[in-house]
């Protein structure tokens, strides 16, 4: 039977969380909590972290294997010192489905126009809106890894017109798909914008005035909205805003934004037709991301190619 | 080419509707209303029908198809003196689509806390909740015809787990049913109920007091959700704002009302974690009703077999 090395863990989430996490997990393995800077991490071979103390990697030279906390992963890569060992990526069914239900629920909410009917509800108004159906609208999804591919298979099945876009062509039956280089086309397409994407240097600020006035206009809602689950890095919130108050986009669902928490003072609160969740769509289970971590800690101590791995030139 | 034969209109819907609809429908074909009785149907082969008449079957004995005004044809089976004709159910893709488009996105929006996180985004307020996944909670559909199943359908592939209940036992793969006297039980397992069903003696103020209290209290939401999208004469709202207001139930959505429109003085507008849509969930499309009753006239006509005949052995 295989050793079951000690693993250090350095994740900013909730203590108690983690601490409740801990309590059911890596039976028979030392667990080492970076926090603590008395302990010695300097034999670990395993680390789990999530936004990690800068000096980890000084503390831990003999790792082998990272565990990421999230589905994101763009926060490690950028770490000064980080060492050239596999990065394991947080995938979790929960996770996933969690993500789509907020998708789903979004693109229904605008489909539905929620925001116009609560905003009668508290009037006491009785007035039905002319409101398309599912299959007149053309949903665009950037971003089709675990997430974007679970999104596009839901919306479907509610009966959106789904499209899709990611850097690399990916085949989806029924399904039709852009690459890189066909982002125009595919914007020119989509009625309702669904980000997806990991930050990357490419994917930075992507979201801007330019991309905006690149999607459809007079589609079935009249106007293109936008909604995002990725990043907030990604978007411009700015020409978010601008475009908003000008009419090029007709509302939106954010949970993301370029700085967490969202300030008070952002226009986006009370922007009409714009919905927003505190970085809620698609909460880390902790306990899963333990469990999974320990799947692929098995893995590579029997010898098994581990799973998931961030492939780092395309940085995610 | 064959004639056009004239067509018997005897339905129980609002009459500016029909009118409405009449205008564009059946172009060549005489339309004889019912509803005058000075008015001879004594030749008449065709009759749509919602709740006709008991003499219907008198003024008009030869007629040689029935088109039902609704998907569930319990009302007509149980008619003295019913011809021994076929009898063409209502189905139409669309008016299925937009009913389970409005429970999904009322379902998600309970789950998903969608009325406490626009509280919140009022008051500028970043703050986490507690979420429990789809998984988590058990939806329990009542009524099972074509619209029901359609919602199950995609409740199920949302994540939720979903139950169902109707008069007479239903089959559905991979969902436990209930039949008429296993109310209770089913009930027992439900967090969010939701309602589909039609408008008949039996279900008049089905959902009341009673009812209510028999939900599953406990469940992941804490307490159970009540949404109806069937008809308004099945709930008793007394009840039900008794029932939000004591905590028997934590919140609603509801399409459809005691009498509409809801009126103004009516506190379910105000109360917290209510959703209230004008009867707007699924236009109830008269206009679809005819194109369809049309295009079965024409088959008819034309020798070709009708389609959604009724199995009046099956019963549906």
């Amino acid at each position: 039977m295989p050793a079951k090395h000690p693993v250090v863990i350095d994740l900013k989430f909730e203590r108690r969380e983690i601490d409740a996490a801990l309590a059911d997990a890596f039976a028979g393995r030392q667990v080492l909590r970076a926090s603590d800077p008395r302990i010695d991490l300097s034999q670990a071979r395993y680390a789990v972290i999530w936004k990690p103390d800068p000096n980890l990697f000084q503390r831990a030279p003999k790792l082998e294997v990272l565990f990421s906390g999230g589905a994101g992963v763009d926060y490690i890569l950028t770490m000064p010192g980080l060492p050239d060992v596999p990065i394991v990526r947080f995938v979790d069914e929960s996770l996933t489905t969690r993500m789509s239900e907020w998708v789903v629920l979004q693109a229904l909410s605008h489909l539905r126009q929620v925001p116009a009917y609560l905003g009668q509800q508290r009037e006491r108004q009785w007035r039905e809106l002319s409101q398309p159906e599912a299959k007149d609208l053309t949903v665009g999804v950037m971003g089709l890894g675990v997430l974007g591919l679970d999104s596009v298979r839901k919306l479907k099945v509610m009966g959106f017109d789904v499209i899709g876009w990611s850097r690399s062509k990916k085949t989806i039956e029924g399904v039709e798909t852009f690459d890189g280089g066909e982002l125009d086309a595919f914007l020119a397409r989509t009625d309702i914008l669904v980000g997806l994407l990991p930050l990357t240097p490419e994917t930075g600020g992507i979201f801007n005035a330019s991309l905006f006035t690149k999607l459809r206009q007079g589609g079935a809602l009249g106007k293109p909205v936008f909604i995002n689950a990725g990043r907030g890095g990604s978007q411009v919130e700015s020409d978010l805003v601008a475009a908003l108050d000008s009419g090029i986009l007709g509302g939106a669902s954010l949970d993301v934004f370029e700085k967490e928490p969202l300030g008070a003072d952002s226009p986006l609160w009370t922007t009409d037709n714009v919905i927003i969740t505190p970085h809620a769509a698609s909460a880390s289970d902790v306990r899963a991301l333990f469990r999974n971590a320990e799947t692929q800690m098995e893995r590579y101590e029997a010898g098994d190619p581990l799973q998931h791995v961030v492939d780092r030139r395309a940085g995610y």
